[in-house]
């Protein structure tokens, strides 16, 4: 994938996370991956209105986030190419949802999940398979933020939370990092409700 | 009707579900019955967005809710021939929807409603008329699913609760079935409410 | 105002209440004026997705809410033809939303709300004005439901609740109606949750 | 920026709040400097629909919220006149949006929030940074409304609650506020559900 297809692909994901209210304000954004060695992403354009990008609202990063040729990427940009090294995702989603901020409130050591349905689209098991979603503490520092991350990472669980601040998904392309969200979303607000 | 025509049907509908939020990831699907001897529907394919169906992600399957033709159906499809072969439906539907799988976890052996003017859309009475709907634990085994639901069939409940999974709504036409599935939607929202 | 173009207004007010999801299933219903003298109402037929209605789906009834000309009409059109007399509203509304018989479950007497700045948007004063939603209980027979109506009527208070059912909202046409009944559903949400 | 310019962008940003469900009936406004010296607003015509809006659905208005040009501004334009001269904004949002006011049934005295990343898409600092969003009663007097949000105004919190009414927000120009009015929105809808 060339960076204007990536580009292309991400405002059209954008929009529909938008419309769906998890990137309110310019909150969140997406990245994938366009090379493996190096490592180069693929983000979006920081403080942008996530409901309206366009194919040029993109930038081309590297393993540590930084942009390589024009435009400035997210700053969350570090934490995308930390989640990408480390699991080897090609998409990564960082949405501003309620449901995760709200359990990683109730449960700051990690989020468990169990014995439901959805828990397959989120690539696990429906039965007898303990899935807990990290969290970490939110910090502007994107190392700080990828060393958490790598210290609770586990390959069968793709998903954190940033307590105080939103969720990372991700998967082997932006669809199937969406399904995972959509997936997660529904069983972490179900957990909130019962 | 034959299997093109179902799959428009079928696409169409699932769009809509999908806009309401009640497929997400990949989640549900969709039934419609293409001939009576022998049972044959056409059933949408798996693993899919059901918000980015077309007419061909459609596949025909028999009363074992195996496959007769090309593609891949949903997982739950022996689960949509029991049903339409035990009730007699021409229609199926399967979703995600919260309020139902929260009403199963209140309420494990059924969900009662009664005296309530939408029980009316759901082909009830809204007096004196005690309606309850069945939960059945969830499975991976449609064969279990399938007698589960038998055993707790009547004819004047076209509806299923599978605890910690989801809803199945069922009626003469994709239509009837949307309308009997929104006003239960709405009864169980409401049931959780009060 | 004639028939057809009463349909199409009908039609196009019926789709926006049910992207609202407030006419869920075939539920709800709307109706306006034709002619004082005597009084004819155009009100949307009965049974169809309030979705997809077209001009077409609109039936004339007299002021006991029986048709005059082709076409069924909803089942609560006499309740429609007697709040028109009875008020002289030109336009009413009955949609299916869930506050209000939330509300009337709370307060099966009447639903009061004072001090609200939206209390504008339904008629009445934002400061010191006692408002009373009259709850009247459920009913099959439009005769009965209407008497209750009748005696709890308030020239300024232009709102009905049917417990465990709906709404019924008027005014000088659809969108003054719709006007008042988004103001009032609201304050209904709101009083629900404080 | 002149008038026709400035009603194109309001119609266009009311339709977006209307979708959200935050200008219900006729409620809430939006208002565009024009010029500095004197200070002249544009802000949307009153009564009107707020997802219906035209660009010529637009009044000029002076320092004190009285019309200068055809068109009967928002009963609220003093308000806008107000914030835009005390602040300096360019642009000012009100919606009747239900966080803001059911936190300010919770806290009168001003609504609390600290250490959340969406603060920083409020303007704030996302860690240690204490920010207090002033609630004010609520009036239909301009003047009084404007006293009260000057008492307590800060230069570095662009928002305003008015209790039992709605939610005032800021900003250089619309983009910038609805930014802002989308991450409060979330921010308080978050500390009502913790």
């Amino acid at each position: 994938m060339n960076l204007p297809e990536a580009g292309e692909l991400l405002a059209k994901e954008a929009a529909r996370y938008t419309a769906m209210g998890w990137m309110r304000g310019s909150s969140g954004n997406l990245s994938v991956r366009l090379r493996d060695e190096p490592l180069r992403l693929a983000v979006t354009a920081s403080g942008l209105d996530k409901g309206e990008l366009t194919a040029a609202d993109v930038v081309e990063i590297d393993s540590s986030g930084a942009a390589v040729g024009p435009g400035v990427p997210s700053a969350e940009a570090g934490l995308h190419a930390r989640i990408a090294a480390v699991s080897g995702a090609r998409a990564v989603v960082h949405v501003h949802v309620h449901a995760p901020v709200l359990a990683a409130e109730r449960w700051p050591d990690g989020v468990q999940l169990r014995d439901m349905e959805m828990l397959k689209g989120f690539g696990r098991s429906a039965h007898d398979d303990l899935v807990t979603i990290p969290v970490v503490p939110n910090s502007q520092d994107m190392v700080v933020l990828g060393d958490s991350f790598e210290a609770g990472h586990r390959a069968d669980t793709p998903a954190l939370i940033v307590a105080r601040h939103g969720l990372y998904v991700w998967g082997a392309d932006l669809t199937q990092a969406r399904h995972r969200t959509e997936c997660l979303e529904w069983l972490l607000r179900f957990i909130m409700a019962v």
